[in-house]
Formats: C-alpha cells, sequence, structure tokens
C-alpha cells in the first residue's frame, strides 16, 4: 500500500458487551412470549398514556443508551398500548392476530438483513417459494408472476399498473396518460375498498375513470350495471379496461360473483383484478372452494399474509397471469443494476423488475416461517372456525329483539345494531357508536363502526386465531349491558359515565 | 345466551409448549448474534447451492412444523446464503449494514403486531417520534408531514404524488394526468436515480415527462441545461412543475448544487425534490452541513435509514414541507375508517392519509431502538469514517499505474478500473467485470459495476459500519492479485479458472 492504514480504532456499531447483549435478547424474549401468553387476561386496548406521548415529542438523541435500558423502557411505555389485534377480542376492522413463527421469522430476517430488490441470494428463492404457494392455493399457473407487498393497497397499485400497461395501447410508461389514444376506465362496486380508488387515483387515471358499479342485496357487484356502464363508455368513445372485483368486501365480506364477472371480462376483453385481501384463503375451506374457484380465472390478484394468515404487519402479495405484461409495467435497469452472468448481480429476474421498489425487506420470511409452523391445515382451520363464529353471531343478533343485523353475514363480518323502542335514527346512530367508543375503552372489546344503509352499524370483524365462541358471548353481553347502562343515563338527563380502565 | 357456545376445543396457532418455544427463540437470538459477531470470518457472500434451491422448491406444506426444526433449516439452508450487506467487505450497491439494537426493535415490532395505517395506538406517537428526529436533522419545520416507507423508491412516488397535486392546476386525483388543463414535466439529472423515472411512469406523466438534465465534471446537475430546458418547455405551453435532485448521486456519491438549484425553484415556482437516499444523512458531519444545508428548502425530501443509517431492511422515509398538499395527495376516509372522538379510531391524522398504503407493519421501532442506542453522535461517526475511507482509496487508486480513477470520489463511491498496457476499452471492460465476479464468488469481497464516460467501473460504495481501514487495503490486494491472474491466463489462451468457495 502507498499509504498506511490509519493507526486508530475504528468501532464499529456492534456490541462490545456481546454476553450483555445476549442478555437483553433473552429477557425481550420471555418478556415478549409472556405478553403474547396471558394477552387474554389484558384489555384489548389502552389509550396511550400523555405522559408517555410526551416522552416521545423529545428532540433526536446525540449520545448511546443501553439496549436494557430501551427494553425496560418498551415494556413500560410501548407494548401495553399497541393496536390491540393480539387480543382474541379484537374485532375491528380486518386485522390478523399474529403468530409467534412469523416473530421468529422476522427476527431472523432483522438479523440477517437481505435486501429482496434483486440480486441472486437465498431470500430471493424463500420469496419465490412463497409466491409459488400462493400460485397454488389461488389456482394460478406457475408462469405468472407476484411480489411480497406491504399488503392489499400496495398490491393493487402494482396490478393496476400492469393492467394499465396491457391495455394502453399506446406505451404508457413514456407517453403517460394524456398521451393515450383512449382515455381508460375501470370499474369496481360501490362496495369495493377505498385503495382501489386510491390506485386509480395515485396511476393517474382519476378517480372519476373509476365507475362505481350498483350492488345487489347480497352487496354484490351488480353484473347487470357492469354492462350498462360498460356498453355506455364504448359509446361514448372511452376504453372500459379495468374491473375490480370482490372476494369479501371489507363492510359486509361478500362475495362478488367470480365466475360471472371473469366470463364478462374475458368476452369483453378486460383486465379482471380481484381484491382478495381478507377472503381469498378462504379458498382453502371446502365450503368457499365453489364462490372463490374463479380467482384462478382473473388476470390479477391481491391479498394480505397479515390478515386471515396470521403474520404479523405488514405482509401482503399480488399475482399477475401474465408475467411480461406485469414485468414490462416495471423493468428498468440502469448501468449500476446491470445483471451478470456470474456473482451476486445474477439471479434474473430481480423482484424489483415488478414493482416500484428497489430497497425491499425480507417479508417473505415471516411468511415461510408461518405457513411452515403451521401448515395449510391449521390455518384454515383458523379461517373455518372465525367464520362459523360470525354465523353463530348473526344467529344471537337475530334472536335478540335489542339486536338488528344490518347486512347478511358474509364470511368473517357481522353488522348489526342496537335499537331502542322510540329511539329514531340520529339518536340510534349516537348510542351505537357510543356503545363502540365505551367498550374500546374499558378494554373490553374492540368492534368498529361502519354506515350500512344510511345507518351507523356496529361492525365485528373476526380474524384472530385466539377468538373463541365464549369472547363472541362475551361481545353480545357487553354490547347489551352497555346500551342499557348509556340508555339509563340518557334517561336520566345525565351525562354517561366518563369510562375508566378496567382489567 | 339464545345459543350455547360450541363445547370443542378451539385452539389457537399459539403453542402449547411455551418452554419449548421460549428455548428455540433462545438458541435464535444465540445463533443470530455468533452470526454477526463472527461475520468477518465468513465469506461475504456465497452462492446459494442447489440443493438449497430444489428444497425451496416445494407444494404448500398441509402438516404442522417444529419451531425448532424450522431454525435448524434457517441456520443450514438460509442464514449463509444471505445478501452479504452484513460484512464489513460489502462494498456492491449502497446496503447498509444492518445492526443490533435495530434487529431487537423488528422483533419486538413482529411481536407486538402493530398496523400504523392509522388509529390511536403507541406506534403512531413513535413514527411521529422518528419523524420529527428527521425533520430536526434535515431542517424542515416541525408543521411538516412525513411518512416511513419501505425506502427511498416509495418514499419519492409519495413526495411527487403530493408534488404533483399541488402543481396540477385542477383536481388531478378526480380527473387524472389527461384531464389537467396543461402537460407537467418535471426535471432530473442525467445521474438521477432510476427510481426518480420510475415515480413518474408510475403516477402517469410517462417517462417523456421527465426532463433528462445535462451534469457538469463533477456529475452535478447543469443549473444552466435545467434553466434552458425549463424556458424550452414553458414556451411550448407546457407546465413546468417538479425538479429532482440528488444529494448523493448513485453512480458517484456527487451532491447536487442544492442551494442554486432551491434558489432556481423559487423563482419559477418549481416543487424542489431531494432524493438523499443515503447522501441525506451526512448533514449529520460539519463537512456536509454546506452543501446539504439547502436541503431545508426542499419542498420535500426522500431518504432512507436502512443505508447509512444501519437500520434493518427495509426503512425508509418521506417530508413533505407543505402538510395539506401531502395529505390531500392520499387522503380518503370511508364509512369502516371514519374517525371517533374516543376510543381506538381517533388518532387524527392517521397516516394512511399520507401515502398508498393502508397496512403499514411498525418499521419506526427499529428506527427508534437504533437512534436511540447509538445516538446520533456515534451514527455520524460511522458516515463519517466511510467518507473518509472512500478518500483514501481514492488516494490509494490515483497512486498506482494498474488503476484508474473514473470519477472524482464523491461521499462514499469510488469508480475506478484497472488498465493494463495494450488492452482496448472493450476487453478492460470485460477484465474489469470478471475481476468484480471472481471477488464475489470467491468471496473476498463484494464491489459492483457500473458504466462511466463509457467505460466499466469498478464501483465501492462505503456504507458499512463494519468496514475499517485494514478492508480498503484487502480489497485493493485482492483487485490486484486477480487482475493479474486473468491477465495471466489471458495471456496463457486459458479460461481463467473457476472460482472456488474460500473462506
Amino acid at each position: 500500500m502507498s499509504e498506511p492504514a490509519p493507526a486508530r480504532v475504528e468501532p464499529s456499531l456492534d456490541p462490545t458487551d456481546w454476553d450483555g447483549v445476549r442478555a437483553t435478547f433473552r429477557a425481550a424474549v420471555d418478556l415478549a412470549l409472556d405478553h403474547v401468553q396471558h394477552i387474554r387476561d389484558k384489555p384489548v386496548w389502552t389509550p396511550t398514556p400523555v405522559p408517555v406521548k410526551v416522552a416521545l415529542h423529545e428532540a433526536a438523541p446525540r449520545q448511546s443508551q443501553a439496549l436494557g435500558g430501551l427494553l425496560t423502557r418498551f415494556v413500560r411505555d410501548i407494548l401495553p398500548h399497541a393496536t390491540g389485534n393480539l387480543h382474541p377480542r379484537f374485532f375491528g376492522w380486518v386485522h390478523g392476530g399474529g403468530n409467534i413463527a412469523g416473530a421468529l421469522g422476522e427476527m431472523l430476517a432483522a438479523f440477517i438483513n437481505c435486501n429482496l430488490g434483486g440480486r441472486d441470494h437465498v431470500g430471493v428463492y424463500v420469496e419465490r417459494q412463497v409466491l409459488d404457494w400462493c400460485k397454488e392455493i389461488f389456482g394460478f399457473p406457475a408462469t405468472s408472476s407476484g411480489l411480497l407487498t406491504s399488503g392489499t393497497s400496495m398490491a393493487s397499485v402494482i396490478a393496476l399498473a400492469a393492467a394499465r400497461s396491457a391495455q394502453a395501447g399506446a406505451d404508457v410508461r413514456r407517453l403517460g396518460m394524456a398521451g393515450l389514444p383512449k382515455r381508460l376506465v375501470g370499474y369496481a362496486s360501490c362496495e369495493a375498498h377505498v385503495s382501489v380508488a386510491k390506485a386509480f387515483e395515485l396511476l393517474g387515471f382519476g378517480r372519476d375513470a373509476l365507475r362505481s358499479v350498483a350492488v345487489d342485496q347480497y352487496f354484490r357487484l351488480s353484473l347487470g350495471d357492469l354492462a350498462r356502464q360498460v356498453a355506455q363508455d364504448r359509446a361514448e368513445g372511452l376504453a372500459p379496461s379495468i374491473v375490480v372485483a370482490s372476494a369479501g368486501t371489507v363492510n359486509t365480506g361478500a362475495i362478488d360473483d367470480l365466475a360471472a364477472i371473469a366470463a364478462f371480462c374475458r368476452e369483453q376483453r378486460l383486465w379482471l383484478h380481484i381484491d382478495a385481501a381478507f377472503g381469498g384463503f378462504a379458498a382453502l375451506l371446502p365450503a368457499f372452494r365453489i364462490p372463490l374457484a374463479a380467482m384462478a380465472e382473473a388476470d390479477s390478484i391481491a391479498f394480505d399474509f397479515h390478515k386471515w394468515l396470521q403474520v404479523p404487519y405488514d405482509a401482503g402479495g399480488v399475482l399477475v397471469k401474465d408475467e411480461a405484461a406485469h414485468r414490462g409495467a416495471f423493468s428498468t435497469r440502469r448501468d449500476y443494476l446491470a445483471p451478470a452472468q456470474r456473482g451476486l448481480a445474477g439471479g434474473e429476474p430481480w423482484f424489483c423488475e415488478y414493482g416500484p421498489e428497489l430497497s425491499r425487506g425480507f417479508r417473505a420470511l415471516k411468511v415461510w416461517f408461518t405457513v411452515k409452523a403451521h401448515g395449510l391445515d391449521r390455518l384454515a382451520q383458523v379461517i373455518q372456525r372465525n367464520c362459523e363464529q360470525a354465523q353463530r353471531l348473526g344467529r344471537l343478533v337475530r334472536a335478540r329483539r335489542d339486536l338488528e343485523l344490518l347486512a347478511p353475514v358474509g364470511l368473517n363480518i357481522v353488522c348489526f345494531r342496537v335499537v331502542a323502542p322510540g329511539l329514531a335514527d340520529a339518536a340510534l346512530d349516537r348510542l351505537n357508536q357510543d356503545i363502540v367508543a365505551e367498550l374500546q375503552l374499558r378494554g373490553i372489546a374492540v368492534p368498529s363502526t361502519t354506515r350500512l344503509g344510511g345507518k351507523t352499524a356496529i361492525r365485528v370483524a373476526l380474524t384472530n386465531h385466539r377468538t373463541t365462541a365464549a369472547d363472541i358471548d362475551i361481545l353480545v353481553d357487553a354490547v347489551h349491558g352497555t346500551a342499557k347502562e348509556l340508555l339509563a343515563a340518557r334517561e336520566d338527563g345525565a351525562a354517561p359515565r366518563v369510562a375508566a380502565m378496567r382489567r
């Protein structure tokens, strides 16, 4: 060397006291496992106390701090005030409950620190394995392509970008949406998830280019209305291009008539994308094999692992049947990303050619650990039990005079409300809103609310592997009891008592 | 209850043998920490063996499998064949080295399983804390908004969507890109990262709407060419809207003249977005405070934590100065996402209003752990050392006759090549390509290649906290030795020997 290496010490960020770090990790594992093991004894959710919020509002630290102290702070300030979806009575929104094997996978992924954007390393083969399993489950051919994502929202963005490229009639990547010969138009039911409209906005179609199709009494996309709107758009010189169907709508769990929609899309040469965020994996159950069989006929499908497959957040995925269309919508490789025949720059094709991300974590590992540890049969059992619980809750609601079912029970979602003699809809809306807030604040259960037919509904989404029939009973009792309490306070003219935190 | 709860057992996915799981986690922690502690003694990278690839190509498992067995398989098949960026001699592409505190944060995040899409839980306050630190570091006001992302690619998509909404002159979310009064045009240097063009494609601008601006001899955006192109586009009735500047280009680490560009953007009413993927955090060093001070004048900035801040993959972020523009580009709240005054549905505003994702993992926790554990001073020290190592490598290259520096050393990136008397550029390209492949295959070091001025360069990106000056010496020696070996084989007319795996 023409220049000697500097003599001074060059410390890395690695610990000097490895044994101490080992002890901290063991303590962390014990604390985390204890927390999950005893989750049922804790409130579903507690608000973050003001002092904790204040402490999380400090200037950026200049000095280092011992790992053990940070763990202590995590256990005191963060662990008790999480989203709550570990708990068996978290029914608000469609959140999975997580699982221990998935947490192990995620820990190991954090240690080995792979970048799944591309190149030739084992992470790539793990992600391909997970995608192959999805192809198998959803009936997609081995030649189709896919990508793990943060969730269905991003998965749909990617799928619709592929659809756009395939349907544009010109090089939309080069020319942009304003450079196309015809305006592209898409269709989804009014019950489709908000992420579909957001994807249309993001991709530059504009929200107006997404037609809202009516639904039938079961909240399923109306094929008649779809056909009418497609015909009208064609007549007006627009280019009908994409239909987004739902395999489990967010409001009521409705499954669109996928087979009929697929046939219509084939005939009309429309790209069929299916939002299967949580409903897709119900295909593992015999009971849903028929309504979900036509997922195999879609051009693309978006789904979540962190919902019904219980993988820790976040983990979703997309499959696209036409690999060339998918890759064609995203692939760009500059000089510094050039492939090589040999070495780490091999491993063609790279995942960054199938989506907008060049940096991608190894989220495939937690999915791999989850599926391998439990096996599809046990995962299917969880889904089945949640569906049975939803049906049973529906029956319990129907059997009571103080409760009213507001939608057919689809899959795992039950929408109902408390009714009371002499109370008009506006008062009932407020009452049901208050019931949900009270249940949350008291830590008893976390349902959420939605609006159906102009009425505020208590919405119960069953997506947790820890939920039992007894939890459903506790929910119904608590709804009833809280309603009584709030109605009594109302009659007294008193404000309902402020909810106290209770174990 | 009108219907009794089912009597049969309802098993969750939780373990029955918690002690066994505890033991598996402890073993996993020990193995992972051992791996990191002794990373220097291992090859930087080894190709994934064929039997491992074959084993990762099995049908979806129906049966459950013990966690201990999965860990064994991970250690045997996955751990040794990772991307390699833990190793101090990983110089290929700008990958961070990860850190133990970050891994602890990620493990805990996997256990508590928060969804950062929104709602009122502690995860939200942790992410806001991390974003506040970024505002402090980059000189953004407290009123600006932000979001953690998978990386700079997604961060730039989000920032440019905000820019688009702000500059469109119409409701682009509703009308789409084809419904705008004027065509929007953006500008970035020809050295800008590929993710910028991909973002323009994704958002429906089209790649043609991103003008490629020339660079000066230091690979910095030419302000003269920018001004000329903006004037020309205005003259043609287009709407110049966005400039993307680089704080550290991917090829050479060049930092654009941010202050001058910011002044031009102010004058011309252009949205200034800065791609600060890795270079941004150099603002922590006194030496870069001046060239990077004008980051504070940008409208938006995208950056990565998993690069120079050593957070485990993936973790990036975006800041937008005009909160209303940012939120206005993404916010949509349907009935099932309605806010509430009280309870878990509180916590306004929700993070899903600032980006395309509704499901978002708790990646803020690993950033929080990393920054708290090490402190900004130590993190800055790592960045500084990498910059010094780059300068030193540059000097070593310049001092040798068999090596040629192909670009000024910017920040942490050194581009050079081996030269040999009598060899033309095409042969040198092949030689340097082969040297890089051999170094990778032998596990000695992982540089990558790029093209500069029509020549293949060996590209060394120094982004690892474990790298020492001795590693630079090993690299230079190995490049020299491998070149000699390949040239000798060439003169003999023999094929270079196939690289063997070596420890």
